[in-house]
């Protein structure tokens, strides 16, 4: 399977060098780099042999920028749901699930990991397709960056590439903008829109969709509005 | 499962904080340092929430010490087998196999670590029962100690304490002197014995032996000397 690492906003330039050295101890090299700190002796240091993944890390300055290619969108976080934002946290899969749930497809995955001190904020978390969390105690959640990169890409490792292709990442644009439509167009109550949205994004972003399917659903959902234009014309033709 | 983490002459402070930890993140405690390098502020840094558990690690100054209570010992090496220390180091298990194999069991598991330069020597590794290797890339298999630590402690996590309590530390410490006792009055081939010896003590450290298996082997090994004293007083009779 082909993955991405993408540090969103690294503070601490060891992290990122430790973090190019996990990679290449398990056989990565797409290292991206959101908006990082500065990198110099400290980051070379820390990268040890794996001086040429921190060397060939792409810089951009938008996620948007970074994930550019990919299938699925995975955001780790350590923390979990608070009251404001459950919606958005949840449900959180472990590395072995979610290994699980891509056995046997075909794409590139973008593993996003946040700041070290404040993570992702909610607009970032929205993007992702799923929210993998490493079980940790509940005393001490919060993972070293770089020892998060390390366990999940050993438990990544031995995942072999599937027959599925997943389906193109910019059809699968395309669906979720059509769901925000849908969701307008059948006059979806406005306050209950934006966390339904983002649900039915999580749902269909953790399938992990074939291309048929996700052409499927948008004949589905193009029969639904033409319905839901009829019935309002008809509203319109009773008024 | 009870689990000791043990650092055998750390060399780089800031990977006893980090170490520290990883630990706490998983939920474990039991932290012990076999002459550690200095340890101030940098580790304590490094710790970071887990300041607790690097300030109660012990010290002490040999591995017998250290894994005083453990019924298993073992050992992490990075390093595969070269042709003059395969013995010492093959099999290797990955830390999923090693979890597979203590499904059940019950008992302390001392998890050894070598310096961050040059591993073990071969007489540490010797004292091991089990040799474990986490699954790397060939290009480059040597990870950082405490990623090392992490990606085993997320392994062994999950794993509960099983009903079948290990044979004690002290028993299998006899097993051990009976079958090198053994060895020499069956007249093993001097030259084969040391290794032979070895690899006897690494197929019963593996096969986590319960208490009546080794009071069982102990007296096959009796039998066997018994047999080899009549056999030898009858060839110095015929003499």
């Amino acid at each position: 399977m082909d993955i991405k690492v993408i540090l969103v906003e690294p503070i601490y330039q060891g992290n990122v060098g430790s973090v190019a050295r996990a990679m290449k101890n398990f056989g990565y090299s797409d290292l991206v780099l959101v908006n990082p700190c500065e990198l110099s002796g400290q980051a070379r240091a820390m990268s040890s042999h794996a001086r040429d993944i921190l060397e060939n890390a792409i810089t951009v300055s938008s996620i948007e920028e970074a994930v550019a290619g990919c299938s699925l969108m995975v955001g780790t976080t350590g923390i979990t749901g608070t009251r404001f934002d459950l919606h958005l946290r949840v449900p959180g899969y472990s590395p072995s699930e979610i290994k699980e749930r891509l056995l046997d497809m075909d794409g590139t995955i973008a593993l996003l990991f946040g700041r070290e001190d404040n993570g992702f904020t909610k607009e970032e978390l929205k993007k992702c397709d799923i929210i993998m969390t490493i079980p940790t105690s509940e005393i001490y959640p919060v993972m070293n960056l770089s020892h998060a990169v390390a366990v999940i890409l050993y438990e990544f490792s031995e995942m072999e590439k599937g027959s599925n292709p997943m389906a193109d990442p910019f059809d699968m644009k395309l669906l979720y903008e059509h769901i925000s439509e849908l969701l307008a167009d059948i006059d979806y109550p406005e306050h209950k829109r934006e966390k339904t949205d983002l649900m039915l994004r999580r749902i269909f972003g953790r399938a992990c969709l074939l291309p048929r399917e996700v052409q499927t659903l948008r004949g589905v959902m193009r029969r639904m509005q033409k319905r839901s234009d009829v019935e309002s014309e008809q509203d319109d033709n009773i008024i």
